[in-house]
């Protein structure tokens, strides 16, 4: 029996999973994300040892925070762990692996809902991940939208009120300053609905996981910014995978 | 010899272009938009009688202004011609050619520039018109992405600022009232832009074509609101079909 290898690096924690060729999770456990690059290395590496020592892996997925460049297998920008700007990721797994397949987080998320999860069955999804920050995944024709840089779904980021980006106002740092902030999280989806018009919109993160975040309060704000009337009914609904959905998610990337 | 005929609705003016078998213009003719359905139906009937007498045509394709459903062949909403909301635009059309293509004009347009125009050999094209509204096309993997319900790339319809929409800032309406908009403009495009990291922005409509919009403030505005530091680099340019690239994109839904 050999397993797969689902890894996400978080800017706390770090989740660890095996999975069998079903892609059932076997086991997991999470690592706290060490603040120095040394650190950070000797803990992924003992980690990783320690699963081969008694598993035969077939291949390792990791979901990366930040900008990933897949096919050079680079982590380009990490905004919460900036001491893994640049890092050259794929090698430094290519020592446990020759099946080695890294990406974005918040598409391995919106990966995995789709392929086991809330969005089993539908072409066209958005992922959109509600936590530190906000992330997105785009899945078009059922796979993974990159587009040109490997940026696209940076929903965080995008204008919505007075020079303001999504993320800043409605990310965990607006939430503890002002509550939950649905309704900007409303205006936002309605955006991105106008722009893609998904089969269906998936959420995900810490501010879904824990239900701090109101999703119907969303609806119904989204329900008014968006234009098309069919597109107004576009399930905007919680991922069914949890905690696990990024490093399954993950996992899924491998061949 | 045969030839295609493109047809592009606009609000004050429809476009007619009949096309050789190497997508080359032979000429075309405009028609002032009439105001009531019967009188729009009647002219729309005498123009293309008029051509089918003299030249043998291979089909129809038509470049619609609102919401289409491509498959049933129905403009379902039509903002600046309400009276041919659900006007059953295929079925007109099928009593001249067999074969019809309909698609929303801004869609017309990116495929026109996508096939013929400034964004030859790319990939994935996002198309923005900018005048009486704010139009938007998009092409993904060489082909036109029509979202789940015919609607997306209603990039005139995001939230920017103020829950006033990027239609409503930087269309004709706010630039008789505020001047040129292009800093506004700059920012929908990067909003775009985050989410989509398309090959390169194409932009067309009359605010373009007429010069009143300033590329150049378009371009280092978007620039600063990008958050990928590669896509930063996404070419913003203007189409390089003119006034026929919608009629020449609607002749090119054809198969």
């Amino acid at each position: 029996m050999t397993y797969k290898l689902g890894i996400d690096i978080g800017g706390t924690k770090i989740r660890v999973i095996l999975l069998d060729n079903k892609n059932k999770p076997i086991f997991g456990f999470n690592i706290s994300t060490p603040k120095n690059k040394k650190l950070f290395l000797e803990s992924l590496e003992n980690a990783i040892k320690n699963i081969i020592k008694e598993h035969k892996i077939s291949g390792i997925g990791i979901g990366l925070p930040g900008i990933v460049d897949v096919k050079r297998g680079v982590l380009i920008k990490a905004p919460n762990l900036p001491f893994l700007n640049n890092w050259q990721a794929k090698k430094f797994f290519l020592k446990f692996s020759r099946n080695i397949e890294i990406d974005n987080d918040s598409r391995c998320f919106v990966l995995a809902e789709a392929k086991l999860g809330a969005g089993r069955g539908f072409k066209n999804i958005v992922g959109l991940t509600i936590g530190t920050g906000i992330g997105g995944g785009i899945i078009i024709d059922r796979k993974i939208y990159h587009g040109e840089n490997n940026s696209a779904g940076e929903f965080g980021h995008i204008i919505i009120d007075n020079n303001k980006t999504f993320e800043q106002l409605s990310a965990k740092e607006a939430f503890i300053k002002y509550g939950d902030r649905s309704e900007i999280i409303g205006i936002g989806i309605a955006n991105i609905i106008n722009i893609l018009n998904p089969d269906i919109v998936i959420l995900g993160g810490g501010g879904i996981i824990s239900g701090k975040v109101n999703i119907s309060t969303i609806r119904s704000i989204a329900k008014k910014y968006i234009m098309s009337p069919l597109a107004k009914n576009t399930p905007i609904i919680k991922g069914k995978l949890g905690e696990d959905s990024q490093a399954i998610g993950a996992s899924l990337l491998l061949k």
